[in-house]
């Protein structure tokens, strides 16, 4: 029989809550525990069913195999040395030779992470990963099966984590239908500012310019159609989750929008020059997206 | 019985190729002809079966009720004030009182369109329409049923249409369930461009920074995910509609990529700084967003 596991997640929002409800769903959980400041949340949380109790956050490594750290960025980076540290000290009040319990967190941003864990004597038992998946919405509301299947997730073990550990998480994310790619932390932000940071700069931007409009002009959302839906879609996401990752990712969120700026600079010449032939050629450079996007 | 229509269609692409598949099927055409410069979507649209047969753009107006020009928005300035010559041409040879053929346009532009056939002795026979549907895809292949249910067209009639010929439109777009708003020529230009030309210049700007970055990094697709996906969706619209759009609108899309890059600037900034603070004021303004789009 399959090895099942009791899971803590500590986060009960989109992405913990679905994690909890297909590791259950899916037999790799034997029991879900949750985590939740809010109250509201963690009531919410309970009667969907998502969880099957919510425990106190000093609670929780007793008796879980896996902790899934689910938090925004900035907070996750303050906690993740505290897990460690009960960690250490159920280590030390079990007597027992080694630890075999495992934390993971599933933030956007991987460098902050592992520098808060750095050195740690239980370093070994974290394995940083980001499950690379994910909707406009969030709260325990917003959970739903199905959300990772055939996403890809990035495991930054680095060789810091031990064998058995990352070995575990692998299975994880295999029964959460995901492609794992290994990459190490630095690589991982400048990857996640390119495909996915700069694309809610952008939406957050393009949302603004239009609302700013819309104070002098009521029916402008009147012509809204899906193009423009779709475009902006990411301007709905919330700042509780993209401030830390914003600030945490700086430097190349920072690089990623001064390369932005400069292809918007491009077009913007281009048209204010009436030079149709740079338009054209601005445009059909972009078009070669469509041979790596669906 | 109600009244059916014999319908010529000048261009069969996404968008004429779509018209003509509804207004046939509902009942609105008695018979569809088509237009098309380029022997190859010629040979396509006949096959597939979006019109009855392919003709000359020379008699384009010969035998048809409505003529629905649906090229790119440089060409159709071109080729509107032709047509109308041709109806003058049709009157003169037939001795009839008065012409009752109507033309209309789809283009994504209107001032242009309207201005090119100003002062025309059979400008009230055109009416400018801006049905606001589409897909990123181009082509008679792209064509579909049910593209234009629930969108919104724009009507620019002005007072300068005929009532006969702006009432027949209405039942038109009536009969592709579109919600028509009337709106004046320069309104309509400036809406565009905030609800649509700049989400595909943004578009556009982020596929050429991903695709530059992507020269040093073959795997950074590895991690686009769903989000990336809609925001970058646009960039693989075609060159051939999307240049005579921009430059023909030039002086709105400017103003709109102005604000456009003050708010990116505003979101560099903060993040630059590390104003978190900033940054969340930023989001949730752009967060309102929420309460249009659904």
């Amino acid at each position: 029989m399959k090895r099942q596991y009791a899971i803590t997640v500590i986060g009960l929002g989109l992405i913990g809550g679905s994690m909890a409800i297909d590791l259950r769903r899916r037999g790799f959980a034997s029991s879900v525990r949750g985590v939740e400041s809010d109250p509201v949340n963690a009531a919410a949380a309970v009667k969907i069913g998502l969880v099957d109790e919510v425990i106190p956050y000093s609670l929780c490594t007793e008796g879980s195999d896996i902790i899934v750290l689910a938090v925004p960025a900035g907070a996750a980076a303050g906690m993740l040395p505290e897990i460690l540290d009960m960690l250490s000290m159920e280590q030390r009040h079990s007597g027992e030779e080694g630890c075999r319990k495992i934390v993971i967190d599933v933030c956007s941003t991987k460098s902050g992470m592992v520098r808060a864990a750095e050195g740690h004597p239980m370093r070994g038992r974290y394995v940083p990963t980001h499950p690379m998946a994910g909707t406009e919405y969030s709260g325990p509301w917003a959970a739903m099966s199905g959300l990772f299947d055939g996403k890809a997730c990035v495991i930054c073990d680095s060789g810091h984590s031990d064998k058995d550990a990352a070995d575990t998480v692998e299975k994880l994310y295999d029964t959460l239908h995901m492609r794992t790619i290994r990459m190490d932390p630095d690589n991982h932000d400048m990857h996640a500012a390119y495909v996915s940071h700069i694309s809610h700069v952008t939406s957050f931007a393009l949302a603004l310019t239009v609302l700013k409009q819309e104070r002098n002009d009521r029916h402008i959302f009147d012509l809204a159609s899906g193009g423009f839906s779709s475009t902006v879609r990411l301007a709905k996401s919330s700042a509780d989750m993209w401030v830390p990752i914003l600030d945490q990712n700086r430097d190349n969120v920072l690089d990623v929008i001064d390369t932005y700026m400069e292809e918007m600079q491009a077009f913007r010449d281009a048209i204010a020059s009436g030079n149709k032939q740079g338009i054209r050629e601005l445009i059909n450079e972009a078009n070669r997206i469509r041979r790596i996007i669906r």
